[in-house]
């Protein structure tokens, strides 16, 4: 069953909007308050062509949290188990952002400026709530507010190609998650090879409204014989490389460690972050239950809008919270969280669909 | 231009979902990560419908943030420039929520259950994080989270009648912005006369999503021959009666004061809150702007996706962030944000709508 979506102001336009509805975008989500597009032609469609050739993505709604101050640096080491001590002035770290009880409450990327000058590059919630609220109850000296920063992402295997031609070959010495400031039009903007796909690519961060669609607009002109289309993140490539989005395969209920993050929570002794104690608790003896990889059984299936439980003789063991069908792998891919009991590869479990049960996998690890 | 609403766990369903689908909703909007209906029938047949009869409402969105400890009464008071001191225990207050810069962070109402226990019926946004990160930075002793409850609203003229066959004659007890617990099966309900419009009405807050197709399925069985409708909020009406939305009116740019709520900022000398020196200065020389009632001539317009500029003589003097025609006052009315220098009931401005300029009056206030 489909719905239209009601628009208002409330949910955002973002700087490239026009161009997006221009190309015939068909379906939206609405992530950050703000429209992100989720089908162009049709998914598989959308799919085979990130694999093959090259995609501009409007990702604006990946908003900036920017920390600005002589706090800047305490304040961010506070907000995530991960070690920033020796990130460098060009990083980009991938940041599981936790509560006092060891929760989840976003899994976004910090770009360093300096120190005393940080992006957070947030997933679907309102982190900049957090931010503030805990620089203010802690009394530091530091401003935190969502600049007016929009990402612009270039994703698939001919995106070094399109780059180079609105960017220069300077695009080249991007290493991967490292950004560097380079030149458009009469400005710069921060670039950065990272991305929501495995295909490689880049993304752009455009300081300045009134930049976007001048940008939409280059990398189309610069790229006809390229193939180049407007995309999104793509449900199946996602699944396919075990890509978690925050909200589906995890939320607040769930730990770094649940999450398969147990890479970043390696932390020094004195370090100081807030959830220190319960990290170290279940570091200690692991986690209940974590991310796995599975195949569930049969023909296509339509995507989840709900989780599906993972039941093992009728017991609930797990849920599967993203899925769809791989034409590559030909089967379904899927996300899920699995308890401890059951999770190991080759595990077969039962998936409650919402269109009745199917016979699932645990696998040894993602497709890609 | 239509365009589908792609489904996802992160995307949250509510305890009432599968009832507003089965009963035909056309058109969803996503609201605080959770599906709200916008439309059932068309957005001017659920109006009159509103208005004449009683509808019950999925906004479950109206998520819940709960306060509990000790210091639960002295954060809920850090939160907001009214002054909480004399609230009673069943009492509902709605409190802008600032930063400390005296901006809007969220519009909510606060549902005092004793003076170690409240619940802050949140507008759109993650007020959530900012409540839990305060009372980490600051050190206070209360546990701040979201818990299992879901709001469904029962509105219009024949609402107290619907409420009576299923609650008892305890609801005529229940005055305007007080609540009181009343039964529902093997479980009591906290039921408020309060809602999203201004035709008269309920909310009530169904703890537990297990009760909450047994709760819709008993108010419709039980209002057949009252001709109840399912329903949710109705963006002529509300704009005929002045509610503004979070978001859409107002957002983090604004002051209580520009939102006309300088009512709820009278506090004493004494009191402690986050941003009462930009409040206390700004109420000194008062608002620049201030939200208004706005009349658009011409014909029905398509409400506006983003804010429309009003102008005079071609220049920016506001703009209009809420619009649609209204039948029964046979104007497009709307809602807007007007400089102090053209707010006057009776200025003649130009709006810049999406589709062309139209003349447009300051008045004098709402509708209804």
């Amino acid at each position: 069953m489909a719905h239209n979506i009601s628009y208002s102001r409330r949910l955002r336009r973002t700087p490239f909007t026009s161009g997006v509805e221009a190309a015939g975008v068909k379906s939206f989500t609405v992530y950050n308050r703000m429209l992100l597009p989720t089908v162009f032609e049709d998914i598989e469609f959308d799919y085979h062509h990130l694999k093959s050739d090259v995609q501009v993505w409007d990702v604006a709604v990946e908003r900036q949290v920017e920390l600005i101050g002589p706090d800047a640096s305490k304040l961010m080491q506070m907000l995530t188990p991960r070690d920033l001590s020796k990130m460098q002035d060009d990083q980009c770290y991938y940041v599981p952002i936790v509560d006092d009880h060891g929760k989840m409450l976003n899994d976004p990327v910090a770009i360093k400026h300096s120190d005393t000058r940080w992006w957070i590059s947030i997933a679907d919630g309102d982190l900049l709530f957090w931010v503030k609220a805990l620089a203010l109850g802690m009394g530091l000296n530091v401003s935190v507010f969502e600049p007016d920063v929009s990402p612009l992402a270039v994703q698939g295997p001919k995106a070094s190609d399109l780059m180079e031609r609105v960017f220069g070959n300077e695009v080249h010495d991007i290493r991967f998650f490292r950004q560097k400031r380079l030149k458009f039009a009469d400005t710069t903007f921060v670039v950065s090879r990272s991305g929501y796909s495995k295909q490689g690519g880049f993304e752009i961060y455009v300081e300045g409204s009134e930049y976007g669609m001048p940008l939409w607009n280059a990398l189309f002109e610069a790229g006809g014989d390229l193939n180049v289309r407007p995309g999104c993140p793509n449900l199946i490539e996602r699944i396919e490389g075990g890509l978690l989005s925050y909200g589906n395969d995890m939320n607040m209920e769930n730990t770094p460690l649940e999450c398969g993050l147990g890479k970043f929570c390696k932390f020094a002794e004195g370090s100081e972050f807030i959830g220190k104690d319960a990290i170290a608790l279940e570091a200690s003896h692991g986690p209940a239950r974590q991310i796995r990889a599975i195949s569930i059984q049969g023909r296509a299936i339509a995507p989840p809008r709900a989780a599906w439980p993972l039941l093992k003789d009728g017991e609930r063991v797990g849920q599967v919270t993203s899925a769809a069908w791989s034409p590559d792998f030909a089967t379904n891919v899927a996300i899920g969280m699995v308890d401890a009991s059951h999770w190991d590869p080759g595990t077969e479990l039962t998936v409650e669909t919402s269109r009745g049960p199917r016979m699932a996998r645990v696998e040894e690890g993602f497709w890609i």
